[in-house]
């Protein structure tokens, strides 16, 4: 059979783009969550035919993320003087599901910090408003795909870890595999603390520094 | 069986997290009522794959709350200059009638005020604008769903305490039931008069409070 | 069969309730109209999944309040800078058609005015623009539901005048009608002088003060 | 049969409110439309579940008074200022079609001007946006139905008098006619020079005055 | 047969009407699309039940006027401060299709230079964004119906010449007509030099012309 | 057969038009994407008949212009201060999928920069919002197109290369291939670094320069 396009994950050189693990009923696929920001006026862009659960979990780890800026360093004069733009390629492929959610979550954590995240890392699992990770189907086919795409980490829900009870141990091997329960563990393993190398610089209308009383 | 999952209640040493029971044709369940905000206009964000009515429940507890900011000792300039999101886990399953109304109410007047919701405490019921509870059905799968999760209180609207009195007597031990009519007593039950241990410390634009006469 | 539960009526300690009568295929049905203000920007929220026709009547009402606010002694700002949400439970139950006009109107008097809404009465007819009370159906249902309920007056448009005299009269017994053209006259009579005990005490911003010219 | 109930129709002593002719399966029938003007921001609600081409009446008589207001005497600044209501009763009766067109732009004429409109006039037919009439159907049972009401002038296109002349002539007696080509005529003909006795104050803000370079 | 209606096309003493051609499965007819501008924001409104190819085109010939605003001389400060209103009638007509392209720009060039339309032309064809003329369907029949209508010249597309040489030549005797690839050329040919008798005076607000840097 | 119409791929003396690739079931065709720039506030419109795979792409290509535009020399205030226009000839006919995404992306380069695209170029891929060109299908059908059309150059994916091996070499004389994996390598082939002939000259609100801090 043809061999798996290596060049297809992304390197992590750029900020806020962060390989996710989807499912269909052909078997697992590796998606990337691609985030910009542009000046503008605070407003979220979602394309590649997402679907309305997975429109709503970019608002929640959005709003995750604004309730929680002050902890992550995020200066929070972004979120209104910036536009966001989420984009999942295959820009013709509808998708929708929750288990995109922390991917989303550590793209857009990734975006905000301009900090850079983990090589040949991926991740799938949903996420509630307050921070919870949350299990999600299709494991194994996930896990399958990841190692065609020569990724070497993943990050689960703690309750997928009987999942992986069940998969044969041959295709576990070379892959290491973190299970969380918040939110805040996924970003401690899959953002460095380094920026990228041409980091974006914000800058901010003048009158809004003022405003705070 | 399987035993049911012991962790799966929310702890409430965060504000605004409050839970539910729901009912479906499959019996029982209980759900998670999250909030949270973030500096903004405002808005009003509502995830989780919420129904008509169910949303139609969240914008009359908010009006609710609205009403009698005073009372309740919240700021009313919380309500222009935060954004206000509710989700309700898990993303994808879609959810919809009113018996979440007071459940969301309590949860929104927890983030508000940032006081602690009691804990082990379930609570069913629809509310109205002007804060009646009314009852809701599927009370008796309700409440063993609430057992099953290890939670110790559960309140209901005072006309469903005629459908606890049809429950055998051994599906009711060790819980203890709170029949109220109005609003005002579900949250004087579960809302404790103590913060959570880091409260939100709200910030308001200079002008704001320059503007009323 | 089962009494009518006598304590479903509104007490009219609050402004801002009003009782009306709906007619459904199973017979006349109570219903109160609930209405809230809360500092805003004079939207207009609807909730308990009202219809095209009923959303339409609640348009118009209010409208028909701000053209005649001064005759009223309605300080003209609250339209801008308070929020009014009407809200008819059960918040599950479809409700349609224009004969809650009259019961909406003089909800929308009394939370604007702090008026005290008349105990004991309620209402049932539609209303337009320029103030027409117009005849509506179902007057036999609605009656007997109003009986059951324990109220004393109900006011109709003047051309139902008819329906009644089509009622066996046992049925009307204890019952005082009021017939009526205009909405003028509804306010008259079931809106009282005094206001509720604990009125709100609107704010308005400085600067809206100066505007006018 | 049932005499037609003859005080259905509106008198003239408030500005704003005309009386058209529409035509049905069921034969011809008077309506009656009503405008309010509130202060505002120069917003347009239209109610009385008004179909497409309808409402695009209205935003057409709409456009054609604001483009002639200097003409028509209109103070431009109501249009920023005060919003504008159009009601067509009966509420629950679905309505269409451009019939009314002449109807909804004569009823705007007077509440802008707050000029009288002649009493038992009655008028159908489509407006275009600079102000030609056209003509439209259902002229003889139209006619029927503004006798009925007991209606005396009838103002109709110029090239709806053949359809005039195909009637008998008993039901013409009483009845005068007015062709028409122009929306100017039919204004000429429908307001009066005076205003109506208790006539709207237009108040406007103070900057707004101002700003006109 | 019928004599066509002589009257039925717009004289010119007005700017911004102007007859275009349209085509259906009865044959061709002459259609007049109608501007108006009054004082606003910038707000675009289409009434006369138009399809969303003719929306676009529409919007495709405002965009036009506006890149090439200097050009024609036409003040900018018209499109922000002015609402313009494009109507065809008949009102109850659907109508849609890019033909009509070229006749919107010429009525919305008409009115924003209050220059005179031509007498007794018409056009159609569809409009690029950069101001292409590309040709478009009916043309015999289009051409019949002009001719009954009394029009003199006729706009096409240069690439629908060949449609024309297939038509008996009796048909077109007594019509000019002007084969045109570029936008320019029919507002060359069907605008006049001439203001129309009483122009409108544009009125700008002082602020505006401070503003460009 | 008939001899494909030369003049019909755009001359480049203008900044914003840039020639596509499609493929229907009848074949490969060439598009036309055009752009228009008029002051205003940023909006975006889209005309064409575009669906929504191809209204996404164009969402993605101006946000990654917006990411990218101190590199690529643009004016960031053009995006606040200008309204963008694309539209895609020929009008009614409806086009959709994320083909023509470099096209998009090039032609508003082009629009925002004022350079000149080459002459006899045309391109098919889709983007991604990191930059990245992705394959598309219907490669043979699309270059056969562009034979017709005259064209000279084409640029495609370098995933595409494989299916031009596939093509039989007679086809291919005559166009140079560019195979590119990023939107850098389209921008810097097909855009030249002249200018157009009568470039816009963009004006600016003298505020916004004071506004960054
Ligand atoms: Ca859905
Ligand atoms: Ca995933
Ligand atoms: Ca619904
Ligand atoms: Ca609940
Ligand atoms: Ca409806
Ligand atoms: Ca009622
Ligand atoms: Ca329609
Ligand atoms: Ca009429
Ligand atoms: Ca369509
Ligand atoms: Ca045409
Ligand atoms: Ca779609
Ligand atoms: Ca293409």
């Amino acid at each position: 059979g043809e061999i798996f396009d290596k060049e297809s994950y992304q390197d992590n050189s750029v900020a806020g783009v962060v390989t996710g693990l989807a499912w269909t009923s052909f078997g697992g696929e590796i998606l990337h969550i691609e985030t910009s920001l542009s000046r503008g006026k605070g407003k979220l862009t979602l394309s590649g035919q997402l679907g309305d659960v997975m429109k709503e979990s970019a608002m929640t780890a959005l709003s995750y993320l604004k309730s929680k800026a002050d902890k992550l360093g995020i200066d929070y004069r972004i979120f209104d003087t910036y536009d966001l733009h989420i984009h999942v390629p295959a820009g013709a492929v509808p998708k929708d599901g929750p288990s995109a959610g922390i991917t989303m979550l550590t793209a857009m954590a990734s975006i905000f910090t301009q900090r850079k995240v983990k090589a040949k890392i991926a991740m799938t699992g949903e996420i509630t408003l307050r921070g919870k990770v949350m299990p999600v189907g299709g494991i194994k086919e996930k896990i399958l795909a990841a190692r065609r795409a020569g990724l070497k980490e993943i990050i689960l829900c703690q309750k997928n870890a009987r999942d992986i009870e069940e998969i044969d141990e041959e295709y576990l091997k070379g892959i290491q595999f973190h299970f969380v329960d918040k939110v805040e563990e996924v970003l401690n393993i899959a953002l460095l603390k380094t920026k990228v190398e041409d980091p974006m610089h914000f800058v901010f209308p003048a009158e809004s520094t003022k405003k705070e009383g």
